[in-house]
């Protein structure tokens, strides 16, 4: 479906995204664009340094859009597996993340995606399928 | 090290765990339990449900203390790579968690750990590896 | 479905079997029990050692009877992903592997397995995703 | 160390890749190519179609050489973890695979690879950890 700037504007609101840091930027095609700002509160146990499960989410996040961007309207998506490998301690105030759609039947698809720190050093890499269900996708609760 | 129930109600009280609703529970000899009471803002985009990040948070965290649990004093870890399977939409109000190290070398610790719901349903399984790395391990940091 | 010793005995003169040294022992409700002895042509670069790609075919060999043992009679099964750790070099003649079924949809089977040496240490473990397939299960094909 | 064409004719003669089928074409800077023509024997249960175990051992090892073409002279690799994702049925009699280090420090390399058809549809993706050791890398052994 066609993932609209109001519709991520509406949904960048969310309170899981707002308490993390996290804004998807673009969704179109099966690939997905979002930064992370990690808020201080989830910046543990290293200060400076978002938790592992911050980038994951992020990464989550942002293959969910990609995903949503390629199937039809009516349908939503759902994370079976989600891959993570971390390559370099993630510092800094500030994270880039894309993910990719690289194929898809009709009730899944694989991903892959990529975290990167400012200095565009990749930080955190991951692969993953999510499963497509029947269901609709009103704004307010994706 | 031996990781002592004040060490474990000190660590607790950190913001990112405070955020989620996580609790570490144990952690001796390698394994460790903790608990997630997901606060209301983490369940997203299905209310009832947090998110899997949030699930992988808690993974990783209750992995981690298991490999604290099993080295030794003046030493740290960082996870390596991490892999999550999502067997069941994870809803309700509480779940628990536990994790063990499964293999031990010098500089690496293997890990299995599971996720159930209240009703003792597996909502997720993990495996993964963390590296082991010489620091201090302060209660205030960690 | 009910695997029987003669459906096993068949199916483990197969080519790809014998080519590696699998043998699988058992397949009852969602778990299965193999052996490897480890052709000296698999056993490379390492003499003395099947490669990894000899335990990854060893492990996702023995999920898929576990997911066998466990589906109706008229579905086959197709790996989706498989995520293996190898936690010590894997040396010898002898390895025992186990796998089980740790969450089962309609469509898909949920996996871990373990692979040890003759010592019972552990090698490499693994979990995966297999998805159930409406086809014909004749002993010739599998 | 750089892989000459000697060095993989010599090596491509080794028993694990006359028995799949895999030769391996390339390898520079962290990057390595190859291709699987797989054996009769390997292709089960279904016929004309590598065994998931094959498609790794193709992928492992392209990989190894990757990480090989990067690392200094006296230095050899192991794989610590592979997740591979089979995103089609694997059909035909030719594949060719690539892998990539996407971040290598003084002790490990992370890495990606796909596998692909004769028409250039992905049918499996990995990523994936390798530890360095210090050890020789005999013509003879690897």
């Amino acid at each position: 479906m066609e993932i609209t700037p109001q519709m991520l504007d509406d949904n960048n609101k969310n309170s899981l995204y707002n308490t993390i840091g996290i804004r998807i930027q673009q969704a179109v095609d099966g690939k997905a664009r979002s930064e992370l700002k990690p808020e201080t509160a989830v910046c543990w146990p290293f200060p400076g340094q978002p938790h592992g499960g911050v980038l994951f989410t992020l990464l989550d996040s942002t293959m969910a859009w990609a995903v949503l961007s390629q199937i039809e309207s009516g349908y939503n998506c759902a994370t079976i597996d989600l891959n993570l490998h971390f390559t370099l301690p993630a510092k800094g105030d500030f994270f880039s993340c894309q993910a990719e759609v690289t194929h898809h039947t009709r009730r899944s698809c694989f991903l892959r995606g990529d975290i990167y720190d400012r200095n565009s050093n990749l930080v955190a890499m991951g692969q993953g399928v999510f499963r497509i269900i029947q269901m609709d996708f009103p704004s307010k609760t994706l």
